[in-house]
């Protein structure tokens, strides 16, 4: 799938439509000098390794969290039949393990580290979904929706409280330091979210403070995904910190990618809204770089967030309106330089494990997984 | 203050009137035996100990997070002002600092235990408010009234994050077997809050069922808080484990003491309105004791909660309709039967105090924060 995507060649950016769904970010570097690690597989392992125990986890919460847990990962439908959810990519799980490789070890060195970074993301997701208002998720009722707000801010604190327990019981030394990344992360995650919410009550925000709070909110779990199969592996700190910067990049280039898609992303293979992120009024990177370009476009399209912002009818806009605002922030560059931005950190990412002494194999998978990530529809 | 109050001798339970205002439970241990720790001084160190460290913690949040929670802790008022709120009895860092000193250890050593603790319990009550609805703590407007919800939520995190943070940059083999005790008194915390939100939807709750929800809502916490210096200062399994044990009965005594203040206490004491508990149809022991006890009196307060809580009216109750049912409680037994309870607690969180070696100081110590915390009056 990868290859099919590079086969196709770099588009000119701002020049696609939104019904071709696709704001492909050609990696910096050329497909061609790429070994061809399997992506795929990576994933896939990451996936297998991960879930059983994190099933075994989530079932240590008590009645009635255990549910509204398994609802929330996919397990289980909302009248509680087992259900074969959409777990997501499964990008942190793949890093997880892969990065317990590093050191030599077994990716299963890294499992516990896969499963408490999955844990603490979607302690995340469950708090940010109630915070935000969203009400769908993985094209299905966000668990505040489905089971109230009570049970949302409890059984994220619970995953919260699990991810710790998960890695603290190996009672190891590195198990220790593992925990102490993972909380750092945390902290930079709930850092992110209280950002996003205050931007939301600005009327600007600058593309500094948009990477900011994005390399909180995405990127320093990418990170700690990243590092923590090789902390676990016994790798030392210059080594740790390495693979946090690949990671701490990659998701800053995740995002970038993810900004693209929650405005010209095919609806289909997001399970987001058309102009999903518009429809929000989220000051992602397109529409924040977009007000800061300058030029005709970026007056007019400051202009018109400025009066759509005191809107009253804002939730009945048409498609064409969205649409309108969208052309807008391309013409002013906004696609553009977002999309530049994502191949920026991406090489910035790739040329982090430089530093690295690792096998070649778990270099090339790396670089496949950072590619991956910013050539993905969804 | 604890000599008076023992002066006073045992009262009988059930004769004491409202306005009287204290359940007091005198400790089963006569006190001429003990000999006098200075509980007041225990508490005041604890505090003095523990709250530059709390605060230079929470310092660390980013705004407006730092805020919320310097309102939350009573440092500063809704308008940012400055304030010296009332920061609790500070029962659980007098025990962390207090419990280093088992080891030998400075109480400072506890210090790093005492603030994580705090801010887990404080983590709690910012979601617990939240989920429960509670207007007020501690004389003032809770988080989410003044701050919303989004906020209550971010900061309970980022408490929740921090307390973690605080233990772990110990960057010690003791700090990790610390932050695991910790995490698994999380757990039990959030379990209790789960147990007492899916009893608030039951008619009945069982004795057990009650004790089990308390037993994790107040006991795991200050099991872990009087453990937890301990485990800083390098003590065995065997002691920490012993120290948890006294905790944990002696947060069950707490808790029965806080059932007798919930529907008897004197609202200026408490902070709460006159029969608080009753108002928000708590299952609190008392009433669960009442119900199980059998006989008239239980029977017709068995029919008349009943019938509150199917009540359009119960918000307008008179005084006297709470009165009432306050000595229907009684009549059937449920006032004695927790102070009993209490003191039944109080013995064998005493006891467990057996089995650890410490210096005699230390003992009397515990035993007299034990003491304090059967005869406190709010």
């Amino acid at each position: 799938m990868l290859d099919q995507e590079h086969a196709a060649g770099p588009r000119t950016p701002g020049t696609a439509t939104r019904g071709e769904t696709v704001p492909t970010v050609p990696p910096a570097a050329t497909p061609a000098r790429r070994p061809a690690a399997d992506v795929t597989a990576l994933l896939e392992r990451g996936r297998t390794l991960a879930t059983p125990v994190l099933r075994a986890a989530v079932d240590r919460l008590a009645p009635p969290m255990d549910t509204v847990a398994a609802y929330h990962f996919g397990w289980i439908d909302a009248a509680g039949n087992p259900a074969d959810g959409d777990g997501g990519k499964a990008v942190r799980p793949a890093l997880a393990v892969l990065s317990a490789e590093v050191t030599g070890a077994a990716p299963e060195v890294g499992v516990p580290g896969a499963v408490a970074v999955e844990l603490v993301h979607n302690f995340s997701l469950l708090h940010d979904d109630l915070m935000d208002g969203d009400e769908q998720r993985r094209h299905r009722d966000t668990v505040w929706k489905v089971h109230g707000p009570a049970q949302a801010i409890l059984v994220g604190d619970a995953l919260f409280a699990l991810a710790n327990e998960v890695l603290l019981e190996l009672g190891t030394v590195e198990a220790g330091r593992a925990t102490r990344r993972l909380t750092a992360a945390s902290r930079a995650l709930i850092d992110g979210q209280a950002q996003d919410i205050s931007y939301e009550h600005r009327e600007r925000v600058s593309v500094e403070e948009c990477l900011e709070m994005e390399g909180n909110k995405t990127g320093a779990l990418l990170a700690c995904a990243s590092s923590i199969g090789a902390v676990l592996g016994g790798a030392d700190d210059a080594t740790a910190d390495a693979l946090e910067r690949y990671g701490y990049h990659l998701g800053l280039a995740f995002q970038a990618v993810d900004d693209l898609l929650g405005i010209w992303g095919d609806p289909v293979a997001t399970g987001k809204q058309t102009w999903s992120d518009l429809r929000q009024r989220k000051k992602s990177l397109p529409v924040v770089a977009a007000l800061a370009a300058g030029g005709p476009a970026s007056e007019q399209l400051g202009e018109i967030l400025t009066a759509d912002a005191k809107s009253s009818d804002f939730a009945n806009f048409s498609e064409e309106e969205f649409a309108a605002r969208a052309a807008l922030i391309e013409q002013a560059g906004g696609r553009e330089w977002t999309a530049e931005e994502a191949r920026r950190q991406h090489t910035v990412a790739v040329e982090a494990l430089d530093t690295v002494d690792m096998p070649d194999p778990v270099r090339e998978s790396f670089t496949a997984l950072a590619d991956f990530v910013v050539v993905r529809k969804r």
